[in-house]
């Protein structure tokens, strides 16, 4: 008796690009089963995305799913793990088989590319929600943590910020200038690239790591009050996009901040933020190098507490908002 | 800078009452990490729940933290796994602290008692629904399994079936005679327990296992299906508690079906339905007898496909419907 639920899953198992040899059993059980080798530590992060909150009512299928599983993979990135599995628990108004199948293609695109392999959900019916939960591996000991950073120590971002909030601007206002700045900025809004390569590679070198999802102030914030510690951020050195420039020159008499608040507030680039001793920091640009990942030095921890801003000429400067809330 | 989402889900962490040995790091980082011991397999399932659809509107936040570390627990229950570790997806319309910490109440209480560490979680924003995945552990290939029930295997059941649908009859029709009848029914719906202990004791000895979430008959057919069989119930020998025929007697000139119909069909009871070769069988209940789980021997495997259920005399009996569906 084959119950639509049944039937939903099924449809999700069938499209699974990844068959992992650690996987004993799959989607179709009460549970899944997996092995996790000696030496090597579990990882394990949930994120849930809901309409009208974390994507439009008319987002594309494909694009919530892609997105879910980045921003899963961008949590096992700071933690420098190797994904492995997820679990999908899936909410929808109704049993849409174009919405899913829609679903996977974003959804398992992303996988094969990580070798993830889903192994169990849970498809019910109510408002649009997805969340997931996504396990990885770490060889025991070596998982970097918010937790480790130390006076003196440089801080460094992977990529570009303030790209996704340009984007999600241009969205909400239709700016539609048919142009590849519009496209490359919503593209890293829709399709964020987790920094899984770039978190591997600093297993060993970085003191502490976070991903930027609320904003690199509010995420380093989280870095520094595990240390205990405080931060002088270089704001000109944060990096930005030539695309991020071209968009603000267009847009920046219709927006009540200046330049810098997107990339030291706005959320949902998923760059890595990290710490390390000075001394090792030329070898780290580098080694992320080497796994195509830039990255760029912006500033110092430093004793006592909370982020000073400083321009090029090392006057203050001070940031409108913070970060992103969630309530 | 305190976000509103980092305070929920540090809230949630210091009520956490089990602190387990292979959890390395739990709550406040990007991941959680935690060691698995060698020949160990880990065993993974997740469960959600949605205002509206599983629980009313109205709900205790008490019974809904309650309920959806249970059903996950039981899923844990069907595979014979020692439960281990949790995550949380929890969707909120607004930032309640006091909801919050009702929901504590149920969700930690029975997590305590089965020593089961909450690791993570994600706090978001949107209409109220709830996720756990729940992770497990079990010594390598000794996990129970859908499939591997034979013909001529024997059917049995845990405890008594049909409970939880009176009680949501009870709920939904503001039955109330104020009895313990009642309050038996409705208590078996908001608080089902996980037969975690019988599911442990059922490894090396079912051939093939289940928990019955959306009714008998449907979750004994997936059983069927993964060994290409059929089965023989007689109904007449379905455990059912004698608050179930007390209150049936009362209500049941109000139902359109008969007193099998629930027991066979009803979902929610959260008991475990499971195969095993018949010689096996008084020991194996003497086996779950000594874990505090009575269980009862229903019916039997046999060639073919479907259920075909039976009365006392021997005569067929049609089921007027088979199980829950979720869309």
């Amino acid at each position: 008796m084959a119950l639509p639920e049944f039937s939903m899953i099924e449809r999700l198992r069938r499209r699974n690009p990844v068959s992992r040899p650690d996987v004993v059993l799959g989607i179709g059980d009460d549970a899944a089963l997996t092995s996790v080798p000696a030496g090597v530590e579990l990882v394990l992060a949930v994120d849930t995305l809901v309409e009208g909150v974390h994507f439009p009512a008319n987002a594309a299928a494909s694009d919530i799913g892609y997105r879910v599983l980045a921003v899963n993979l961008s949590d096992l990135a700071a933690m420098g793990a190797e994904p492995a599995w997820a679990t999908l628990a899936l909410t929808l108004p109704e049993a849409d088989t174009g919405w899913l199948d829609s679903f996977a293609d974003g959804f398992f695109g992303l996988a094969e590319q990580h070798n993830v392999q889903l192994i169990g959900g849970d498809t019910t019916r109510g408002p649009l929600t997805v969340s997931v939960q996504i396990q990885g591996l770490v060889p025991a000991g070596e998982a970097l943590r918010r937790k480790g950073a130390r006076p003196g120590d440089h801080i460094l971002v992977t990529g570009t910020l303030g790209d996704a909030a340009m984007g999600l601007w241009c969205v909400e206002h239709n700016e539609n200038p048919a142009s590849i700045n519009r496209d490359f900025v919503i593209g890293r809004l829709a399709h964020p690239e987790p920094r899984v390569r770039a978190g591997q590679a600093l297993r060993g070198l970085a003191s502490a790591c976070i991903d930027v999802s609320d904003g690199l102030l509010a995420d380093l914030g989280h870095i520094l009050a595990a240390a205990g510690a405080g931060a002088v951020i270089e704001v000109d050195r944060v990096p930005v996009s030539a695309e991020y420039d071209h968009l603000w020159e267009t847009v920046c008499e219709r927006i009540a901040h200046d330049r810098y608040q997107w990339p030291l507030a706005g959320g949902d680039d998923y760059e890595l933020c990290f710490t390390a001793s000075p001394e090792i920091v030329p070898g780290m640009i580098k080694c992320l190098e080497a796994v195509g990942t830039p990255c760029t030095d912006i500033g110092t921890v430093e004793p006592g507490s909370g982020i000073r801003c400083i321009r090029d000429d090392g006057a203050a400067y001070t940031p409108q908002q913070t970060g992103f809330r969630h309530f």
